[in-house]
């Protein structure tokens, strides 16, 4: 490979700069391990302190009865208010409506621990109740109330990657309209669709597995691999090995299988880059729109934040990658666990 | 207001979450000043250690002659490289091309001081080198080398913000291709001069300067402004009032004009944030393409980093605003300086 190279899938269709000569640079790769961020006094997602949040909305028990083993309840700081009606409004180029959807929080565990330290079971059991939430609200939306066209899945784990508690969690936030970047790897796909007929995460599942050289952990039914033209150093994605468009269709065999190819590949990210925050995403169709699901797969991106996005990427949306993801990966894939 | 809404802009066409309940979670707003930012053994940037930097390749002489105040050189650590010719390739649902371009510092004061502290006319010879280097790419790719579309000028000022340098200064990097949010502005104004006929941010400007409730600092060329949409709190843009579609054809009253809102902003957010850590980038018209100069201006961006987008907008590429720009942009009027 050159010093540097411009690479894009067809998904994102993003160019990024694949730019190897940038990893020597003094700043890069520095960051304090997530499993030493400092503990609060009380932690609101512990049992026992309950009463520090909202109310719960859906809960496991563990097998013993001896209290919760996941716990689901709406964000305390909200970003959207599932109350009330969508109402639009202009004023000369300015166009705003009200803050409808909904936002949720998912504790995933009931030890004061990271996403990384997760067993495949906690794993399976947090993957369950991001199911189980996506169909009530599928349900509610049917029956009329709220208006949510687009559920997003997230974690964001260590201060850096915006985490304000180190407790291990997910949130959900439906919104009443596509965002942006989700909307724009549909219509890539659909565009391919038109031209090829074919499936284009099919394709790029099918040549991921056939070069080898991206691929970080793998079992019977997903794929985990740093994407050829990722954003961010290590940047990696958990596909399906079939044409799967619908998270929420999985089954509980599949959950287990995707539990076990994520966890794998957090810790391999953990062991490598001693523990980096990280966000994670789910990324879906739409909850009721079914055009989409010829030609896309529901998956998984997990971005470590080993360098922050700066001024040239806020300006321009193109982004500058330090570590080749042949060479992430190979790191990735090395790790002994 | 309610407690949140959702907003967007006609130049951006981004939906925004301004979220005014979001900022009471315990974590916002905490940051070092940059101005504390650990000073490096030896500054590569300071006068007198030229020789661990590249070559010089323009610089502008005190007037006493004792030395440079300005100095340009190639980025050691250089994203792109200006040899070569442009080769693309494709394998499969992969694209890729050699990471041809231009890659630039522009360090804007012999002092060892940071952006926020440029005296106004430091930034007026920051401009005018900004300019020089444009102009004289511009004059490079008339004559056939290198292959330059679109350069984006750009400043991170603090370790978060990605500025591994205290020492303030700013970055050139020429594209061989139209970085993708640049150009959806560019498309934007065009969708919207094609259906109204009339220049987009013309209006923009005119609504602010009625509006009045989100200008941050003003004189008779230019006006900064709190972006009705910001995707970040505090995001400020600095607009030219009159139809200017290229900042290199900026007059020398005009550039003087420029620096004097430029640093009348800084300074304001500098002293009613605690100098946080901030990126700035100029977005233009392409360097050749004149197409677009009926609906556009130039203008510049300043994104404080009072928050890190984590994964709900780097999944979504929808943001979340915890500060209502009118509330932004009054804290940053009334601060006396």
């Amino acid at each position: 490979m050159p010093k540097s190279e411009f690479r894009r899938n067809l998904i994102t269709k993003r160019w990024v700069v694949i730019a190897a000569e940038r990893s020597r640079r003094p700043l890069e790769l520095r960051h304090m391990s997530v499993l030493e961020q400092k503990n609060p006094d009380i932690c609101p997602f512990c049992p026992g302190n309950e009463a520090q949040t909202p109310p719960t909305i859906l809960s496991y028990a563990k097998d013993d009865g001896s209290g919760w083993k996941i716990r689901v309840f709406a964000n305390k700081y909200r970003a959207l208010s599932i109350e009330g009606k969508l109402d639009k409004q202009k004023r000369g180029i300015f166009r705003n409506m009200n803050g409808m959807g909904a936002h949720e929080l998912i504790v995933t565990t009931p030890e004061h621990k990271t996403l990384y330290e997760l067993s495949d079971s906690e794993m399976n059991d947090t993957l369950w109740a991001c199911k189980d939430r996506m169909l009530d609200l599928k349900k509610a939306v049917d029956e009329g109330e709220p208006k949510i066209y687009y559920i997003i899945i997230f974690g964001n784990q260590g201060e850096t990657a915006g985490g304000s508690q180190k407790h291990g969690h997910l949130q959900l936030i439906g919104l009443p309209i596509a965002p942006e970047d989700s909307w724009k790897e549909l219509s890539n796909c659909e565009e391919y669709w038109d031209e090829e007929n074919e499936c284009l995460f099919c394709n790029l599942t099918a040549q991921e597995s056939e070069e080898k050289t991206r691929i970080v952990s793998e079992n019977d039914n997903f794929l985990s691999i740093c994407d050829y033209s990722g954003k961010f150093p290590f940047e990696t994605w958990i596909l399906p090995r079939n044409h799967r468009p619908l998270f929420e269709d999985s089954t509980d065999k599949n959950i287990r299988a995707l539990a076990e190819v994520a966890m794998d590949t957090l810790r391999r990210i953990g062991k490598a880059l001693n523990y980096p925050p990280f966000n994670l995403y789910f990324h879906n169709t739409p909850l009721h729109d079914r055009n989409h699901d010829r030609y896309y797969h529901f998956n998984i991106k997990i971005i470590p934040r080993l360098s922050q996005p700066a001024g040239f990427e806020l300006g321009t949306g193109f982004y500058i990658n330090p570590i080749i993801p042949e060479d992430a990966a190979r790191i990735l894939r090395e790790v002994k666990l």
